[in-house]
Formats: C-alpha cells, structure tokens, sequence
C-alpha cells in the first residue's frame, strides 16, 4: 500500500475584527486561547488590508466581528478576514455575529427594495464562511437565509435571569413595544412564569422604519410594574415613546430590556431622560464610555458565544443554549 | 458579416399540474389563452410521468400548483413539470404557488429540525425555476430564500374590500388569532380606515403546533364586531377557539377571514359549528364538494393571479398590485 | 502560538426514514449501533415534520430510505431528513438508496419528458448530500448524475449464490425478459460459468411503458431450466408474460430473480399464477405481509449495505463489494 | 418614466473548430450564413489560441466541433471557443457535437475509474455552454449528464432509408454486435417494419473494451440477409468478428451500418477485408481521403443538424427530427 | 397552439449610486435618457437603504458607482442596488465601475493575505451582476476575475491625445514610476509614435505599499520632457518621488498623467508643490472642489462610457473603444 | 447515545500523470513513500483512460502533472484523473502544476480572446480539486482565479543561490528581456544584494507574442555580468535577441536563468549558439535526452515541492518556502 498515515488534530483559533475587540478577547480568554494576532488598517483610500501574524493551516477558525456603525466598514473586514482565512488554507470557517447586520432588511416593504440580509447571508457564503453563529436575530426565518448550519443563540435567559432577581417580587406586565415583536415578549412572558402580556398598537411611515406615528396601549397595564421587551434599541424612539404611552396608562413603573444596545443617536438622551427606570442590554455590541449612563446595565454575552463555540468545536449539543427554542 | 438575424418575439404559455386545475384554467382563460395540454400521470408504483403535448420551446412559462394535500405528490409533480420545461428549451420558467408548501417550516423551533420552507426554494431553483409568484405567505421572509425575483400578491385588497361592503356599517374591531399574526392584522385595521386591534395571548406545544393551550383576549372586544384574521385556516382549532374566546369576552359577533383554506379535518366540522356567522377564503387552494357549507364564502384569487402574470410577461410594473406592500 | 489542539474523532450515525425501517435497523444492527431516535410525521395537510432526538453535530450520518409507495412522500422525508442533518452539523452526509426512485426516468423517450432521474440526484445535492450508496441501478449510467462519490453496490453475487446453490445441477439458460437487460443477463451467465443467453423480443409502448405488446424468444430454451433476470419487478406484467414464452418454446422450467421487488398490483396475483416455480428477490423494498406467497424468496440485502458503511466509515475499499463490476 | 426602448432582434452565428471544417461548412451552407471567421492555432508549446474575427456580441452562437483523434486537442478547442464566446457577450451558447467524445465511459466499470461522460458535460458548462445538440449517444442517459437543454439528434430515420431503398427487396435480420446494442437493434428493427432481431453474445474484457473474446449469434439469421448494425466503428474489431460469425452461421450476406466512423486503425484495413459488402456511415466525424474505400457508403449528417438549429433559433420544435424518440 | 405571443422590447436604464452623481448623469445625457430616480440613504445606524421610484421590470440595468473613499460604504451600496435589481426582475445587470475598488490586493504579496480584488468580483457575481464595464484595471488579468464579460475601457487614447495636442511639439520620454507599469508606460509610448522609456527602480515595504524607499533612473532622460504615467494617483508619494528623481537626473520638464484620481491625503498638497508643471486625469473618481488646483487638468471618462453602454445594449463591438488592447 | 465512534487518520496519496514521471517520483522518494500504481493508456481514437490500482478512500490526494507538450493531452488526463478521486472518494484533492498551462492567456489582448488561463483554473474546479500547488506563475494574479487555496511557489531562492554562488564575484546587473518582466528582475536584484537593473524595450505583434520586433537596452549594462531573467524559456527567441542587444551594448557576459525550460523549437540551436555563457533552469518541465547541451544547468525543483507537500499535509506554514513574497 502507498500513502503515508498520520493521527488528525484540530485546532480551534479565534480571529476578532476591529469593530469591538473587548468582546472577542473575553470569548478567547473563556476559551483559554488567545485571539490571532493579526494585522488590519486602512490603506489612504479607504481600502482595508487584513493580514493573519500565524499560520492558520488547517485551523477550525471561529472569526467574531460585531456589526456596529460604521456598519459597511466592519462587514467588508469581516468578509475579507473571511476570504483571507478560506486562501490560507483555514478547514473550517465560523463567522460569529453577535449582532447580524442588516437583519431589519429582512423583507421587501415594497417593490424594489433589496433583501439585504439575505445578501449578508449570501456574501459571507462566497467569501467563504461554512457556518455562523448569531445572537438574537431580528426574525428567527433569518437562520434560512444562510446555506449551511446556523447556531442561533438566544440572550433570553440571561436577560430574564436578571429581572427576575430584581423585579421578581413585583407584579409584572411583559409589554412589546408593537405588533411585530410580541413573540419575543411571550417567550418572556413563558420565562417569567406566565406573566400577563400587553403591547403598543402603532404605525409606522413605511420609508422611515425609525420614527414611530401613534401609540396605544393593547392590555392591561396599570398599576404594574412593565417589562417593555425588543430585540435591539437603535435611535430608542419607539420604545421611549412606548415607556411613556405605559406611564401615562396607570403603570407603576418601567424597565426597558433588549439584546442589542445599537445606541445611534439620540437614544442615550432619550433613555437617560425617558420614565423608564432602568435598561439591560448585553454587550453584542460596543457601547462608547460616553454612551454609558445611570441607569444602563449591561450583561456579557461572551459567556454565552464561548460556551457555543467551545460546543461547535467539541461536537457537543448546542441546542442546550438556546433554551429550548432553537 | 456574418450571421442571420430576426426579430425576436415572446410567448407567453401557462401550465398547470393535477392538484387544482380549475383555479388554473380561470387564471388562463383571464389571460386569454389556454392551458398547455399535458400528460400526467402515475405509474404503477406511484412515481410520477409529465409530459407536454406541444412545443414549449423559447416560452415564457408560468407553471401553476396548488400545495394542497396529498403536498409531496403535487410539489414533486410541480418540480418534475419545471425539470421537463427546463429540458425542453423554455426562455423563463415562472413557479405560481397560490399557496407555498411548508411555509410555516420557515425557522427551527429546536435544535435538529429542517428549515423546509428554505429547501422548497432551492429544491425549485435546483429544478430550473427562474422566478416566484406567490400569495399571502406565512412570513414575509420566506421571499427572501428563493435566489431570485420572487413576486408577493396579497389577497387582502379583496378580502378587505368585501368585508367593508358587509360590515363596514358595524363597529369593527380586528382580531390576530395569536401573537404572531398581529403585523397581519395590523394591516388589516389600516385598510378598514383605522379600526381597533386585539388579539389572543396562548401558548403552544412547540413539538405539535397545531394545537394550542389557552386564550386571554389582550383588548377591547366587548360589544363589537370582531374580524378575525389569519392567513390560513388548517385544522381550524386555533381560530375556533378564539371565536369562542372572543363571543366569551362579550363580542357582538365574529367573522372570520382567511388567505388559504387548506381545512384540513376536523376543520370543517368545526367551522359549521363555532359561533362566527361567516367565514371567508379564497381559492388559493381547492375546496372539496363536501367541504362546502353554508356559511363559507370563498373569493376567487384568478383574477390577482393573472393580472400579475399578465405584468410579469409585459414587464409591466406588479407593485401596484400588492397595495403598497411588497 | 494562539490556538487549541484536540485530537478528532469521527462518529458514525445511522438514520431511517419511515418507509421501510425493518431493513434499516438490520443494517444498524449488524453495525453494532442503534438507529438515531428520530420523530417524523404529517402534520394535518400533509405536511411532513422530522426532528433527530440527539445530537449529531459531527457526525458521519448515513440515512436509510427505500423508495417504495407512495413513493414521493419518502423522497420528500428523505430530503428533508438531509436538510435537518446539514443544518444540524453533520460533517458528511450520506443517502443510503436501497432502492433508487425514479431510476427508469432515466431519459427522454420523447420530446418534453423531464429526466426524473437526474432531477433526484440534484434534489438530494442541495438538500446537503456529499455521496451515495445504492443498490442496482436501472442504468449504470445513473452513478454519473450525481455530483459526486457513488457506491453502487451489485445484489448479483448473493442472488447468483442461491440460484447455483439451489439449481446448479440443472442445464440453466439466463433469460432477459426485453432486449434491454441483456447486459445484466450476461453477468448472471458469467457468474453461472458461462450458461448461455436468451432473450425476449418485444415492443413497449412509449407511453405506458409498463404494458409490453408482443414476445419472441430469441435463444435456445427448449428443454432447459430458465433464470429469468431483471433488476426490478414492477407489475410484473413483462416478467410474467416471458416466462409464458418460455414455456411455451419448451423451457423445462423457469425461475424469476430480480433485486427489487416493487410489486405494484397486480404483481402477486400475476406472480402466484405464473408458470414459474420459484420468484426470488431481495428486500430492498419492503414486502408487505399480505404480498408474500409460497413461492416467494426474499433474501436480505442488510450484509452487503452494511459492509458498505462500514467500508465507507472505515476508508476501506468497498469494490471487493462489486464483485469486480463497479 | 426614464429608460430608452429597442426592439430586440437575435442574430445566428455558425462557428467552427478545425477538427472537420466541411461539415461546419455544410451546416452553414444549408441555413443560409458563412461560418465566423475565426484565428485558431498552436503556440510553439502546443497551447492553443482562438479568436473571433468578427463581433459576436448578443449572438444566438452555435458552436460545432467533432471530437475525432487527437480528440484532446480538439475538445480544449472547443472549450476554449466557448470561453471567448462567453466572455465576449454572446447571447446563448450552444455546443454542438457531431460525435461526442469519452461518451463510452459514462460508468464506473470498476472502482477507481473516471465518468469522462459526465466529466465533459461538465467541463463545457463551466466554459458557458448553455445548451448541447448531439447525434446518437453511446447511451441515451448521457443526456442527462449536461444541466440543461440538450437536441439529441438520431441518425436512424437517414440510415433505415438508405438500407430499405437499397435491400428492402431481401429478407432482413437486424443484428447487434453485443447484448448491449439490442436496443438499438430493436429500433432499427421497427423503423424496416418488424424485421427479426439477433446479437452476437460475446464476453469482453474490463480493462481493454475495444478487444472481443468469444462470439455466438443468437437468434435466427441462416439465409437471411443480415444487417449489423451500432453506434459507431472504432477499431471494426468487434463488429467484423460479428460479420464473420453471422457468415459462418449461414448468413445471405451481411452489411454494415453506424453513425459514427471512427475507424481508428486498423479499422479500414478490417472493413476492406470483410464478409460484409457494404459499410454504411454519416459524416459526423470526418474521414480521410487514405480512409475511403470502395464499398463505404458516407451519408450526409449536415441536413439533420441545420434543420436542428434552425429549429433551436426559430424556437420551433425539434421533436419531428427525433423521430419519435427523443 | 396554446400560447400568447408578443414582440420583445428591451429597454436600457441608467442607475447612479451616490458616490459620484455628477459622472453618472453625465453618461445618462450622452445616452439621452435620465437616470432612474432612487431613494438611497443611511438608517441610524449606518446601514444602507436603496429604492428604485420606477419600475425596472425586464430593464438591461446600467449601474455606475465610483469606488472612491468612503470606499466600503460605496461598495456595499453598489452590491445593494444590484440586490434590489434582480429581486426587483431586472433582465440583466451591468456593474459600471470606472474605477473597480481593491485592484490594487488582486494577488497575496505575503501568506495569509486575502486576494480582495476576486472577492470584489465573487460579491457582485453573488449579488446579481451579468457583466462589468470598467476602466483602466490595475492589472488586466483582473477582467479574469470576473466569471463573465467583462468590457475593459482605455482611457489612453484620450490621454494621448491631450498629451500630444499640447506637448507633442517637445523630446517626450515617457516614464514609469516604478517597475510594475512598465508595460502601460510602452503602449503610451507606442501611442505618442514611439517614444524612448524610462523606469524609476525603487523597493517598497511589502507591508505599507504606499510609501517607497529608494528611486534611481533607469534609462535616458536628460534634457528632456517627462510624461510620468501611472494607472492612478493614490497619496502621490512614489510619483512625486519620481518626479523630484527626473528633474535631479536632468530632465527639462516633468507632466504626470494617470487615469484615476484617488487623490488621498496628502496628494493634492504633494502635487502643487512638486515640480511636475501639469497634472492629467480623467473624472472616474470625483474630485472635490476643494482639491482641484491650478495645474490639475481633468478629462471626462464620461463619452467613453456612454459610447461602451451604448455598444452594449445595441450589441455592437466595444472592441473599437479599446484601441486594439482589449 | 447511538454511534459508533473512531479515531481520524490522514493518508498522504501521491500520483502522477504520464507527462513528467521522474519529477514525480523524485518528491514521493523524498516524502519517503511510493507514487500510487496507476494505469493510464489511451484508446484507440486517443481517448484517455485512467484507474488507480489501489483503494484512495479517504486519502489526502496530490495530483502531479506538468503542462509540457502536447499539453491538451496532459491536461485532459490531469482533469480526468482528478474526476476519478473525487469519484473514488478521496477527502482532499490537491492539483500539483510544477507549470501551469496556459498561463501566459491571462489576459484579453484584444477583443473575442478567451482568458484560458481563468478557464483551466475553472476546469480544475469542476472535476473536483480543493486546492493547487504551482511554481512562479507567469502573473501573480493568477492565484485569485482559482476559487480555494493556491500554494505559490517561487524557484527564486533555488536560482539566485546557484548564481550567487557561481558568478557572485563579478559586477552582475539583472536585466529583464522585456517590460513586462522588470518586477521579476526587481526581485532578483534584491535577493542578489541590489544589484543594478535594466530591460529591453520592444514591441510584439499582439497576433504572434512568441516573437518580438525590436529591442532597446534600457539601464547600465557595459563592462558588466548580466544576468537576463525570466519566468520561462519558450522558442528562446526574445531572451536570445535580449543577450545579443547586451553583448552588443558592451556586456562583459551574459547568463540566462528561467524557472520553466519550456524549450520549443528552435529554442535549443539558439541556446547553443547564443552569447550566453550559461543556461539555468529547473526540472519543473520534462527535458528530453536529445535536448540536453552542455551549457545548460538544470537545478530539481523536486525538494520544493515534497517540503510544500509535507507543509500541506501536516497543516505547516508554506509562507517560509515563499521567501516573504506568497
């Protein structure tokens, strides 16, 4: 017989981007690596140069980037990463997303509109991503966009954990803040223990996705204590406006909890100035020190991706992560 | 120079497979030509034989399939009829899905299950499909997994437009049977010029989500008509119940409406005997002889069919057709 | 150096689909490992629903399904449970086909006939297969539609061993019911030690190929034992009506062997009445109860696909399992 | 509305590798165009180098090549066209292929060999090859090996002409050279008006295909004139040791009839020296002036493929050409 | 015969990303027709928004975007209209890019760099675009990169012939500022009737391209006039570097020309204060006012442009814009 | 938990093709372990047929053939063997180009060119390989045509050391035959201590690039050893002209050194009978005996590729066999 045997190894290595490095470098050092060095920077015009310091040979590579603004900047790294990782002879390559970027653009509103995260999905497949891991995406059918396997974590349990040690002992309401994400708030309704659920009946201008028309509340509300749930808080007008559309329906108080803090201006003066009480978010993406204010809390999500990583590395179950629901 | 050149023409022709002829015949008889006549069959063994008794070449072809039940029969006869348009030299092969086969297999409850309603999409692009048209599907996003332009027709023009006629004297308030079709019945209360919204909090077992646990009416229904609205109506208990639900919480009446009556058993039975006093569909689907009843008013969605075929042929602009929203 | 080493395990994972789960369970049996608990049903409309109850992330899944009747429901399941697997993490995937359906759709007959054949081997590639095990393929040619690694394996040298075992002693003649299996009727001669060859002359019509019109022996049969091969029965009507011809140009007697025992109505009763004494299969399909009949063999094809797997799992060389053909 | 309108008028442009220039010629002749010119030629180290002399962009392109010896050479010409043609914006590509080369190898006659069928199925729709049109496959399945459209052309209805006008006097029998062109045979057999079949039963050896090892006619042939009829000739090795035995079993006389004259040596010296007294062919691969002899018959292919592709681009059907058969 | 037939129409469409408007609408008034208005903006959080305000149903799509700096933002935009094109049944799409961003990392200088310059390719291709148009590629071989026609403009005859009209009375040799553009300073020299050449040898650091090390002339170049050619202006080090080396070694005059100006920081200063006395590009990339000067001479790409979409759309030959180079 | 759990081995498999055995045989003796039997022949209308003789399952494949003349031939049998891994079920397969055909294609000169160059990276692709191993390709960019992995190597190191140690202690200049080669001269220049450069400055008939019209010796050159440099030598006509314009521009000598001795006619007799004093290549390209002279120098590029092997086998880093260039 020809051929020459060897005993195969693998070798996980966690890549980071540059669009929030504190939230990779505590994912590796749950893991017990370190993060590849690696070069990245701007040529004059603009262009990004990656450049791995190691050999990745053969590697089981897991490549965090979060999609925070200035969001085509960091998606076109992590592609490039991507690409760079698939020339160099990577085995296997997991994009982690913590936050998916472009999730919202999950549909067409109207005709001749793109699908864009359909789009994401399809470029990271071409650059040469085998599989992804994701945090909380805007709409659970985002997970068929991509062509492969797709490990879809939920934050849920975190966030409920937390509220519940805090606010257990007070009579909650989960409340979404409209039609669209009122599963979200019956599975935290479920989490809580069957809480009593309500939401805010509003329209939306459909060009301008961000700014919210009119406010009713659908439910029972007052005199208790309101979970006002989403997946993401971006500029915080809608869920301002719902907190006060809440307070001004009898509620005895208000917390805002969410996965993803995009935090794009003005909502840290509309969450510092609104009626709600406090706000959790976990740190999927970065959040600048002059973001942070009082009454934000804000839980790590590396836990969770390590934990998932380490899983997808071991061919362990990952389905125990996502709390029964994915 | 080389070459011979003549002037290059287009032909429209329109297919139909066995689970629901007669919705394809009006759809052809609108667009003023026939179906192409077509052999089919099963073999002995229940494989399925396809052939096209006239030349197909250089056609612009619209190839119509109800997923109705037995479902796997008819989308394999779909796709076989798409393979055999393929081999035969038609230009474009348009898939019309009046009703989507496995949309609601559109994410993973759990770890482990198929995203169906993403391998319906490949398995017709892998068959030679070029584009979609569909009606009403379950989400939204299940356009964005067909690789390529996919043409979203919504019925509720029609079905709202019969409804003011009926009950616009009454005073309407629009009910989602769960929380997961509240963006639907959002839309609803806009087009009925701003009607209230309420909905049913229950809970379901993920592993057999047709059957659902318990029902609070979330706002106000006492005293009014209540529309209730989903987009298809199965085994119909969900719907049934909320009726009941609704009639419990003090409704002056309830009626409900529908996209696709895929009625399955117990369905019709249970509609006959709930307390609405009308239900309305369409005939995305077919409806059986005997699952006719009294109270069942079904609409015909031809005329929606053909007139966006008619557009997709004349690259004319389908938009106007979805009433602003896709 | 950055990075995690771990020393990599391969798993092997044997799946079935519902349509014949008896000869999947042999096949894992004779592996040493259980079948993977799986749940499949249909929902209401037919719909069918598949979830794996453990972990398969990794894995080297093999999935077990025999087309038989209804034929396109099974399919549907079979690609359905790959798409789960893919989507679930499996490493490699590959589909077991006892029985290939649509195998004889292997061509055009006839302008504007699809290529059913080709289509199953695309379907299963984008549902996520990486390769194939099969059984006899109605034309060997099939093994090129599939992109990618085939196994074909051959039933000849196990159903060849029973007919010398059991009529060696006899003055055998191998008879091809149509001049189109005469290839695989010089296989049995050969592996007989050179009998000679016959066969049937007669038309089909092109439209329903499963009714011969005329039958003509062409060959020596007077006087000698017949073995009537094929690689399927279907109806039964062409294998019936040669072994008619056959004795009457004076065949002392005939005998029917064949791998895949379809027996669509009315093959038993035609089977039972025939002249032939003794009808002998495999069970690549699964035989009802109430369609076995005395003179019925069916030998059990699970050694042969088991070794198969264990060959693949192994990187063994499984063409000492093609007797030197494939 | 903005946008600039044209009518879209389709140009057909013939062109041709230099594998056999005349039948091209022929072909363009008959529908009324030159062929484009085009530069072909070697470079010092045997790479070859093609272009177009004339805009082909938005042409309806219909490429003709036969694959005769050094059939290498003349394939990666072919594949080469194809890539200019594509990149040079050509509307639709069609590859046309008189005799399509490595068709015999369309199975795994044993492990660890190549599907060179398949492989150049492939390989031209990598290069851009939208359709095929080709005459009389070793196997009709090949067809399927090519994603898309493919005219598979026969050259039965030409040959059975000529062979009734000249021997329709006598009492025929339709002969195969080996049980696995009965098929072939049994059309022949149809087309003369059901003339009885016989073949030729011989063993081959697996690793040399082109060398017969014994030979035994059965079937009735003894004072009948007998023609042999196949695919194609290669070296004549088989189909003379045929003619032969036919002789010996007190044949009338024996001719000859194939598609494709190969005719590798020495396959003209063995025809010349035969029993047989006429070798009918057509001009799908071409024959050199040395190769010609006295009792070869070479029929005209051109008529068959113009009318083909001028069907093709008038969008006409094909199917009347197939003689009912493909 | 079934079927509906009409006459087909095509209908050419200009569409503009917001990189550099002022181009775009300059090659829309040559071709005489408007470009299509389009929404385009960001979101909150810096994802792109695209909508087309007409139909473009069936349209042969036209879209131009410069890739100039914020050049990820522009690119992503660019991939989005392309998205929204196909799902919007666009017929075909051209990608115009008069100056296709990443040329320049179009090979891995070092191990585990990514090749961006095909992932830009891959990304389009994925998206949706049939074809590119662009100008002056850093590297021809780039047109390869594209899996599909690519039209590659010259913007060297309009140079040339600027250079020619203005200085062609003077000793011209032209001179390449570095080793790798030899060959585009040969074809001008060919092109200004045969000029001598002159290189600059000089080493970079593989790491940071932009900046080089050492010059030294090679070739004569005293007492003459310098034309400095390069395929772009990026900071503008190496040129004027080049140019200070010219005048040191005795040249009577410097002019530098170059196609694309990227004109990052610090080249607009570089260039004003160097000793070249006229600066030539054309407008594939904008210049803002506040970098224009005195001796910068700008040339419009925009007729070349107009005259390749025009060719296209009526398919006639680009090859005539090409000056016989590509 | 169902399974069957094993530990992972690789198995390192080399073949060869027909066109450069020795080549191939030298790296599996320096990987210590044999080329796996093969058989190879061709048919008697020149169809290749190829079998391995032993079990490839689950090997780690590489595929040595160089693209030497008749290269069609070579590369033809290259891709089908290719076919028959993937077929056979190899894990990894690996195409080894010690001379990557075609490559000088990689361009459209002029219009209507194909870029074959792209298209047999294309091929390559489609028949099954996951990654190539190449020497010194004629354009660096050519790495990015193929869609994985592409491990550069660079006889650089092998050819300067040999010259360093030769002629070090003379006054060398690097001069590059044309323009299009002077980054190639760069590289040597920088490896030889920094040396000096020049080129030859002329023109080819784009028609006809094997031979050039005029020459111009651009750089110092008098009194000095020029080394003239090029990636391979094929007719030797523009590298023999290039010696000549360097003798006669009053070099002291001259020595030739190509990675890849193509050697087409007459490029022997002008190597023998040029000015040069010493011809240096490597054995990527079989000589033949009669082509051998005696101031031909050939240096085995064997180690590099069996060290790159090994690298790639064991999932080292290639980089360090790149000399800090791939």
């Amino acid at each position: 017989m020809s051929g020459m045997k060897r005993a195969t190894e693998k070798n996980l290595m966690v890549f980071s981007g540059r669009a929030h490095p504190s939230l990779a470098e505590e994912v590796a050092d749950q893991l017990g690596t370190g993060l590849v060095p690696t070069s990245a920077y701007e040529f004059a015009n603009s262009e990004i140069y990656v450049r791995f310091e190691e050999s990745v040979r053969g590697c089981d590579a897991f490549v965090i980037q979060s999609h925070t603004a200035p969001i085509n900047e960091w998606i076109m790294e992590h592609l490039i990463m991507v690409d760079a990782l698939k020339r160099a002879s990577a085995k296997r390559i997991t994009v982690v997303l913590p936050f998916y970027g472009y999730a919202r653009q999950d549909k067409k509103h109207r005709g001749r509109e793109p699908i864009s995260a359909r789009l994401m999905a399809d470029l990271f497949k071409t650059a040469g991503a085998d599989r992804l891991i994701t945090v909380d995406l805007h709409a659970d059918q985002i997970q068929g966009y991509f062509d492969g396997p797709v490990d879809h974590l939920m934050a849920l349990p975190l966030l409920t954990q937390y509220v519940k040690e805090k606010y257990g002992d007070q009579q909650l309401t989960v409340v979404s803040p409209d039609a669209g994400r009122i599963k979200v708030a019956e599975r935290w309704a479920a989490k809580l223990g069957g809480s009593p659920l309500a939401f805010i009946h509003k329209t939306r201008d459909v060009n301008r996705p961000n700014e919210s028309v009119a406010n009713r509340v659908v439910g029972e509300v007052e005199g208790r204590m309101c979970v006002l749930v989403d997946d993401m808080i971006d500029t915080g007008g809608t869920i301002v406006k719902a907190a006060d559309a809440l307070m001004a329906d009898g509620a005895a108080g208000v917390v805002i909890a969410a996965t993803h803090p995009i935090l794009s201006d003005p909502a840290v003066d509309r969450l510092k100035n609104c009626q709600a009480t406090e706000v959790i978010v976990t740190n999927t993406l970065p959040i600048p020190e002059d973001h942070l204010f009082d009454k934000l809390t804000c839980l790590s999500i590396a836990p969770l991706i390590s934990r998932a990583i380490r899983e997808v590395f071991e061919d362990g179950s990952v389905t125990s992560l996502f709390d029964g629901h994915a």
